[in-house]
């Protein structure tokens, strides 16, 4: 961090401020120009209270050099982390699909969907069972029995399964989940991020939908920092003045992430636009753009889905995009090899 | 629930809709024109997947007549709804000062602000023991510690108090806390609006930072919904592409919410700018705009705060804003009368 | 449009509100429901006051049903439009390749520029005379004369060209060149708009940094409207919260631009990110998208550039790119056909 | 400009930067620290690409230490810019008001409503002969015979106007215009900028819908550049995600913008709200926030307006809003004296 003082600064207030950050375990590197003085500072300055040191009465501005995560960093982790979760491998270059309806509803929906997907080429089940919803009035998931259903049909097809924990008292249920989902509104819940430190289960850590990739990236850092590097990143739409689409999906967040970061990033179409038409542009975008996976929502009967039927592919749908995912990842593959 | 159906639409398609609508409970109300029909829903359109039917093939479009909030909704309560907290009372046309510092530190710095505050004005204490914070290498706050000396600053000093929670884990720690804070990064975060919904303390609930007025009066709604109706919102600033603020301060927001809604607003300048030096003139205009109360930050030593002391005013200056606060409350009062 | 009126609406200003609405042209379908009454309008609403209505005593709410723009709409023309400039041919669904610098510099940099990228496969050559630029003592083109290099460069290597044109005073100026671009800054420039709509040459009508694919469409209405439906769509990235890239490039404008409208769109993937690095994978993504082209920057010497140097790609790096687009044009013709 | 060098940089690349900024008028300030080497630039870096040298690839990072703009910085010029129009100031501590219509309709109406506000207490009228609207099936304003009008009302009323211009070539209909006024949309027109520099008349320059504090300084620059120096900054909404208001008033650019900068600024609350009843509570706010005017939209009959009647006021209802002004305003000097 670069410190710089105003024209004629008081020798007294130098004083304070050297005193302060020293205090803070900070050592100084100063360099007096003709005009003005300049303050580098050397140590952890991840902590320190930008805006405050730019109040102080003889500090012109300040500059943050280093990014104020470390362990998410790539600059000291300069490998991708590549994510395993039975025989489904997500950073290593491929492309990643997970699929599922947005809630389990019934037995049967979970493992027709679990079944047809796998057909059609998916490595990952998704289901919701605890549904964070806007209106207090709509279906808000079938939360033990859900995750239950959800496993059945793990067991059945053989897949593994991401599924959504909205609070930390329903940690317990997710021992045999595979991947465990934070999703948007909770990506700065850090009680919740902090306990996820806890477990060695790969994270499935959603964007918040107005948070910067420089704060995602901070989360990630609250759930490493207590102990689990397990974490696939996933950008799903932000929120901006268009509203045409429920979301305004951001691609650039792929190859700035993985500049920034060693940790895979996967891309949810399905939220980003909220209209199934665009579902299918939108996943070639993101295999295009160098996502490690998709995750898509496919239903059996989306004009009858208890939760956002309208973003949710049929299954004969969910094939063909499917299929171009594959022929997509495979161009992409050959040109970088 | 207005749905505008396509030319010619097809007749089974139609019957197949009609059942659809009328199995979730709504009684059709068919207006054929010459080019188009349209149907009118009555009924409790609020659970309906209002996407979803805009993408059945015959459906032309749809329009959402009634808000999606009923029990925050002026309309069926057209009186204002006011909170009172021991001797003081938020949302009788007056504007009740919050103020104290972001964190609980010491003992002695929570009691040498909530004496400071109390002599100038403020009605309320706030501090904040469990801190939300981007980064894990930040101060978090000194938890349950951190309400034990808050509590002992207000039982001192007489003041009522406020403090965020961040996980229902922790709900217990505040039986003596007077009003508990949702803070703007948890408005959506369901299952602890639900919890605190079966309590019957007055919740003081911040907008998201980028959450609409109707999303944040469906936050509301989902406490009220769980039998406590004891709200006050708080604007904080949102987010948007200007940055030399840290957020941009909704002022808006007040007429706006109070005109969709009987519940009271207020209105927190110090999170909304992030510079001390901008909170004297925003905190006239949240007056005058018709706020009924406003959350400072105030510290005894601002530069050895251990959290967002930039935008913290010394006791001194607060001094000056509550004198300003007052002074223009009672224009305000004046010219309503 | 639909008006619904309030419970009990008043009889006498029921009649006001009629003959307001029949003094603009529209008929009036009423429907009574036991609750409501609901007004379908029939006519060209597109010129009506919304707002206004809105405000009404009577009035409860209000909802548009069609789109409010004609001439560029899809409902109304159906097969897509294609726009031929020499033997280049865009919006037919291939992949035109628009490339070029930011600014024509000198006779000798823009004609290396020009017969790299023909040798790499451009298929029109873009480079600026006339530069937007935020700052009086940036570099602001080289104004005639370098419209001059540009047909000079374009007669020597038979590429058609793209320019920026910013005021219509400069109109004469541009009579041999092939394509006018309307800049993101001017895209609500109506007296430019309709003066260009007077022309008859394809225009390229940029997405402004905060303006909604509607307002997008009706900037191209007042064009089309004054008589020029030669119009080419472009996004170039929005303003959002997130600053890491110049703007947030906004890939969903092309499904969505394409269903609202029969215009060819196509992506500036250099603008948006304004980050040489990110040019590739947003190319990809632009073409996997479904964009009708795209718009690169490419410079002989990016570090010495006047202008946007940081975002231009160099020659052998546009090489690469222009490969890429290739493969994955080809890819998304072979799944489409 | 601070300009961070990576680790261990390569001389041979260090020469060339040092080479480039020099030829740049740059003189640098080198300071090596034990790990990394920083420039400290000494000269007018307003006109260097700060992205391009950050793609440099000896650079880690650069940070702008000085405002890019100067004739309209504080820091050069200390002393609030008072503008002077016939009997009216702007600047000097004051609040001016400023009113009229949308558009001038006719001579009856655009003098009923010039004779109304300057009865309420008026000190400049308003009212826009060229009229950008979205749509070109909207009405476009009366132009030439427009302007007429508006000097008539104003000759017989004895008040100063404004108005719009849209395009330079509508130039000498201003002639006898007392200020006017650059739109939102035309905040970044620089070839109209340019010409206004030309002028010595005020220009009322409002903020564009996207656009930051920083943005509209050097807008103001270019005009102040080209020679002019009576600007009047104006603040109107900004475009977010909430679209309850048409627009989103940011009142906190009053103090940011007057401690930046030492040109006036005024607030149009009309235009931010979009509502005509929120008008009198932002009058209220931006009255107490520190604005040097308002701007408000007044009709003789807003049902019956050409444009914008839906957030027009009434004559008596603006006779209402401009007491309040009147009241708060005097309240503001007394706390500043």
């Amino acid at each position: 961090m670069i410190i710089i003082l105003k024209e004629n600064a008081d020798a007294q207030q130098f004083a304070t401020l050297e005193k302060w950050l020293t205090d803070r375990q900070m050592s100084l590197h100063v360099s007096k120009g003709s005009h003005r003085t300049i303050l580098g500072l050397i140590g952890d300055t991840s902590a320190l209270d930008v805006t405050l040191i730019q109040q102080m009465e003889i500090v012109e501005g300040i500059r943050r050099i280093q990014e104020p995560f470390k362990k998410a960093n790539r600059k000291f982790h300069p490998l991708d982390t590549v994510i395993r979760v039975k025989d489904t491998v997500i950073g290593d270059g491929s492309c990643c699909i997970i699929a599922g309806p947005c809630s389990v509803e019934t037995p049967e929906q979970i493992l027709t969907v679990a079944r047809s997907v796998k057909n059609s080429g998916a490595h990952i089940l998704r289901g919701g069972a605890f549904k964070p919803r806007t209106s207090p009035y709509s279906f808000q998931g079938l939360r033990a029995a859900g995750i239950k259903m959800l496993l059945d049909a793990a067991r059945e097809t053989g897949l593994p399964v991401v599924t959504e924990i909205m609070d930390l008292s329903q940690l317990e249920l997710f021992n045999d989940v595979d991947i465990i989902q934070v999703g948007a509104r909770n990506m700065q819940n850090f009680e919740l991020l902090h306990e996820l430190g806890h477990t060695r289960k790969p994270i499935l850590l959603k964007r918040g939908l107005a948070n910067t990739y420089q704060e995602l990236l901070m989360s990630a850092e609250h759930i490493m920092n207590a102990g689990n590097e397990n974490i696939i990143l996933c950008e799903r739409g932000i929120r901006t003045f268009e509203n045409h689409t429920r979301n305004t999906l951001d691609v650039s967040a792929v190859p700035a992430l993985k500049s920034l970061s060693h940790l895979p990033v996967i891309i949810d179409p399905s939220h980003a636009a909220g209209i199934a038409a665009f579902v299918r542009p939108l996943s070639r975008a993101a295999v295009a753009v160098g996502a490690d996976g998709l995750m898509i929502e496919v239903h059996n009967d989306p004009q009858h889905a208890l939760c956002d039927g309208s973003q949710s592919l049929t299954m004969p749908d969910f094939a063909k995009v499917a299929g171009d995912i594959r022929r997509f990842a495979s161009l992409r593959m050959e040109l970088e090899s």
